[in-house]
């Protein structure tokens, strides 16, 4: 083997030279390849999770007094405070033990697994039946599926900002463009649709819905959730409505799914397991086809089956349980999750609204809150990246800087934490706020220098 | 929504004319769609299942009179008679009971689970460390992962013929052409290596060496796999090594993993729990990354990194038990399996043998054979996906056409089935080969016609 001191691969010969000589002379085709060169592939060098990026590039040395308080992790099982239901546990173990659940499902899932979902969620403005239902590992590759299915490289997508980076993720490694469309802090969260509409061009593949909002904790009203729809109707624009946080919304506040509202819009509802029966490692995704005017026909529709087989769905076990978890989970259980995440919003919004400089926005659902940082309160930081990094060092309470859904200045807080520990967080920031902010001085130049 | 009589999706203008109109007048680029034109991707049209393609077209019509036998499907499980072990069982309900692994894993895998991998196969010449392995949804999302990782759009991969087809659904799938190199059956299946090495060229990006073999059942020597790592070496060209029946081989005979011997040509070894254990609907599958000269770099590590926080690796719970599935099932349970393959491969291929007109290659492992039909003397059929079709109409019996595995005028015998079901089957293809068998006749040019 050769190398030399051109980089890991031992090689500095690059790929692309070698195939610009190839083609001025096509006689040297045959020739082997010489020296070892090998490149991870451009799509795995497109693959980019901007968390992780942001995340690594940050010095998260926590102060060594304070225990560690992590409310960047958008995972509801870290704690231990939040298991899941003993009904979901036994729905497994009985998969187990039936010993039926080992083999290969089709890669869209066990019938019987599809018509579980397909019951669940059917309703009378939007009805499901089981060939309308695709099980994936996970909602993840729900969303993958969905994009894959819907849009050719050089399309684009429309996502939202703030927003789920997976989206951006996959979209960019398939060579498709991410225009991003705003949502309005002031309005909760809501969609800016003439910003939107704006956006919308004769590439526009898809539109991205996310309701209830990653980070944003926010729910649509139905009100809204028409405006969307009229947007993409009148633009012939397909949504991918990741809903995944779906009926995970407050008491007092209702989880209207996007699909029962639309008249002729088709929909890939993208949900799972993940959030509401609080087992996201299990990987149970699926895709519910809403096409009431036929628009995705049948070439959407095979077109998802054709992808589904190329890793063959989720892990038989869990699809197994899947009938049983989805009907005999009690409400109780439910309720409990989502009595506890709305308390704890509470406690940290109206902890953190009386904090000068920090502007959090209550939520309706899902498992966030987003918060505000007035920027210019705190001059000792650059951004929400180098604030949320500091707060680490200072106080050992870690919060994603929202930098990482694309929305600077805002900082995202995971309220799945046990109380005291919400608590304790929102006094550490306090305590953190209270030592860097400066009031604005009536000679704002200062501050801008 | 305007609809007219021009296919399922109610619309006329095709995506491409609308953007070559688009290309000559900008001025009208941001004018919105006026109709619903929702198509398939590129990509999902061109995933395509040979085997779904090829069956999907045969009359499959068993004979009324005979119950059907299966003999077609690569799943171990099917027939119940091949259960997997009680402590694979157990390890998954010990998993479900700790509650501990029901949040998200790493992308790659939780380390500890990455360690009890590379601890059951790393070997001294070819040391494995948790490090080097990364957890996927099965051992289709493994092959994905390394061929997305080593290969572009324009590139080629070399695969074998007979082979397993996913390979080429997943490359034809991204773009990646896919060059067939021989296998040769009057030498127990071993690789054309002459073929195989003029088939290289600049764009070669990967080998794909799959041993144990799917669909032939044969098992390399070690002497033959220094000879593909020779071609491998001289050529600069990696390997990706599926080595999913790795184990599966019958008494007598032993798996050599191509690692260990490789001194320079870097292998992603690709693995699962689906068939030694007989779990394939668990979707647990790995890649080990061998790359002792550090030719691979961490670029490719990290691409595999990347590539893997797109859908999030396997089931948490698998992964769980994964330590104690690997650790604590006892050789009792592998040796049953292995037996049991071996002494339904010798009756299928010793009743096949004496049939005239077949000729079954025996094979050494895995639980396939194949089996040749010399069709001139079958002038009833012009091909074996014909003759297949026929064999389930008269006999019931279904065997899956090599065409699937682009070597047509041979079909494969899944051998997992119960005893007394292979026997009877090869009764009945040896009743529907004597009552089409026909001897070459002196004059030939008769069966021609």
């Amino acid at each position: 083997v050769q190398s030399d001191n051109n980089g890991m691969n031992g090689n500095g010969v690059h790929h692309v030279s070698v195939r610009a000589h190839v083609s001025v002379n096509p006689a040297k085709l045959k020739s082997h390849r010489q020296r070892w060169n090998v490149r991870p592939s451009e799509m795995s060098k497109k693959t980019l999770n901007p968390i992780r990026a942001i995340v690594d590039g940050m010095k998260l040395t926590p102060n060594p007094e304070k225990p560690m308080i992590a409310l960047s992790i958008g995972d509801p099982t870290v704690f231990g405070n939040l298991p899941t239901d003993d009904t979901v546990l036994q729905a497994m173990k009985e998969a187990i033990d039936s010993h039926k659940y080992n083999g290969y499902a089709p890669s869209v899932g066990y019938q019987k697994s599809r018509e579980a979902v397909s019951n669940f969620y059917s309703c009378p403005e939007a009805p499901l039946e089981g060939k309308d239902v695709i099980l994936t590992s996970g909602c993840s590759q729900a969303i993958e599926l969905a994009i894959s299915v819907l849009c050719n490289p050089g399309d684009n997508i429309l996502v939202p900002r703030p927003g789920f980076s997976l989206y951006k993720t996959l979209a960019v490694s398939m060579g498709i463009q991410v225009k991003h469309y705003n949502l309005l802090p002031e309005k909760s969260w809501e969609i800016d649709l003439q910003h939107l509409e704006s956006l919308i061009d004769d590439k526009t593949a898809c539109l991205i819905v996310n309701n209830p909002s990653n980070p944003c904790g926010s729910v649509f009203t139905k009100d809204h959730q028409h405006k969307i729809l009229a947007v993409a109707s009148r633009n012939c624009i397909p949504i991918l409505a990741d809903e995944i946080y779906g009926d995970m919304v407050f008491p007092g506040c209702d989880f209207q799914p996007l699909a029962p509202l639309s008249s002729d819009v088709p929909i890939l509802s993208c949900g799972g397991l993940a959030k509401c029966w609080l087992v996201p490692g299990w990987r149970m995704g699926w895709i519910l086809i809403h096409d009431h005017n036929d628009i995705f026909g049948t070439g959407i529709r095979e077109g998802l089956v054709k992808l589904s087989q190329r890793i063959l769905g989720p892990c038989t076990v869990v699809q197994g349980a899947l009938e049983s978890i989805l009907n005999d989970t009690p409400p109780e259980f439910y309720q409990g999750t989502i009595s506890f995440l709305k308390s704890n919003s509470e406690i940290c919004f109206s902890e953190l609204s009386t904090v000068p400089g920090l502007n959090p926005v209550m939520p309706t659902g899902a498992m966030y809150i987003m918060v505000g940082i007035e920027m210019e309160h705190f001059p000792d930081f650059q951004n929400d990246v180098e604030f949320t990094e500091r707060l680490v060092t200072e106080q050992s309470v870690f919060c994603l800087p929202a930098t990482a859904f694309e929305y600077p200045d805002f900082f995202r807080i995971v309220v799945t934490v046990p109380e005291e520990m919400m608590i304790e967080a929102c006094i550490r920031i306090r305590e953190f706020c209270a030592r860097h902010y400066r009031p604005r001085s009536q000679d704002s130049h200062d501050l801008d220098q």
